[in-house]
């Protein structure tokens, strides 16, 4: 069959963008052509944003976190010492929705996923062994894993990890999401926020 | 608040992978976090295939189809000019269907859009007068422009103004799409795929 899509360089894009989490072969097309619709409002400032960010991105040595300089401007920051608080999260989309929720002035530590034997991931692949190294410097260790099996594991793995530091271990409150209808809610989530309801 | 996503190199990649079809904010992050994470496999191919797009991709001056070359590969393939088919499309996308369903060997011309008063869009913004002047060298024009109302409106016209040329013209079967469950279908296509019923 003739090439379907004008040429190699097409293909070779539009095979590259279907590899994108959300997208797949027909959006990948959708998104070529897109592209090439709007060449100089977005192909061509796409190609230049890619670029400089393949130059740029660095991933923080110390926490994870992604950024363009290393220890990243969360690390780098002296007053994000302040409080003390230290939040564990699994990957940077987490560390970016704390983030954008205004947390406030806190430091996170980025696991790189949870521990899952079947998939063949232990601790020495999360970088757990800098948590334990990072913990004494703070007053208290925030597990903000989420609440899947395996997350719930790997919490556990850290608790133990962590018994011999001293520092204080939480984890973030389950409940209703604020603004969220009941109905849409599982029922673990319904019976933890039950469980620690709050004076009206 | 802070940057909420290490600096201004990924905020700006965030933005625009947020404006490609299929994509938002939402996704738009995770896109950015899967390419950084996938840097060696994906983030750099990809700049790469973009930069290379960016110089290669034209728009063929005769059928409106993407390619590295103008006239595209298809208009400059002698045999497509045998079966005499020349097939009306609103734009490359659907273009690009037709040739992955190997129709054969025939010739495109993409309109650019369909006819929409509302929106601004009259004859002289999609490519009829070009479609007037190459019909007589064919010996049918198939419309396969979409069954919307718009589509229609466009097919109408495009059939009125190629009404002195004395070319075929003839549009795309209506009917139940191969593997296509019936309840799925909307009842126009079920009364057309009734009238067009052929002997088992
Ligand atoms: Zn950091
Ligand atoms: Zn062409």
């Amino acid at each position: 069959m003739a090439s379907t899509s004008g040429g190699p360089e097409i293909e070779q894009l539009i095979q590259l963008l279907s590899r994108l989490p959300g997208l797949g072969p027909r959006s990948g097309r959708r998104a070529v052509l897109h592209l090439i619709k709007k060449k100089e409002q977005l192909m061509i400032p796409l190609a230049a944003a890619l670029d400089r960010a393949v130059d740029a991105v660095k991933v923080c040595q110390t926490c994870g976190n992604i950024d363009t300089i290393s220890p990243c401007t969360i690390c780098a920051d002296p007053r994000r010492a302040e409080t003390g608080l230290l939040i564990v999260v699994e990957d940077v989309a987490d560390l970016w929705a704390l983030e954008r929720a205004g947390i406030g002035m806190v430091r996170y530590h980025v696991l790189g996923g949870v521990l899952s034997p079947l998939d063949g991931v232990g601790p020495d692949d999360l970088s757990i062994d800098q948590l334990i190294r990072r913990a004494p410097d703070y007053s208290e260790v925030v597990l903000g894993i989420n609440a899947t099996v395996e997350g719930q594991t790997t919490a556990h793995y850290i608790t133990d990890r962590l018994a011999d530091t001293g520092v204080a271990i939480t984890r973030l409150a389950h409940g209703v999401p604020v603004g969220g209808e009941l109905d849409y809610l599982d029922e673990g989530t319904l019976s933890q926020a039950l469980k620690a309801r709050t004076r009206f």
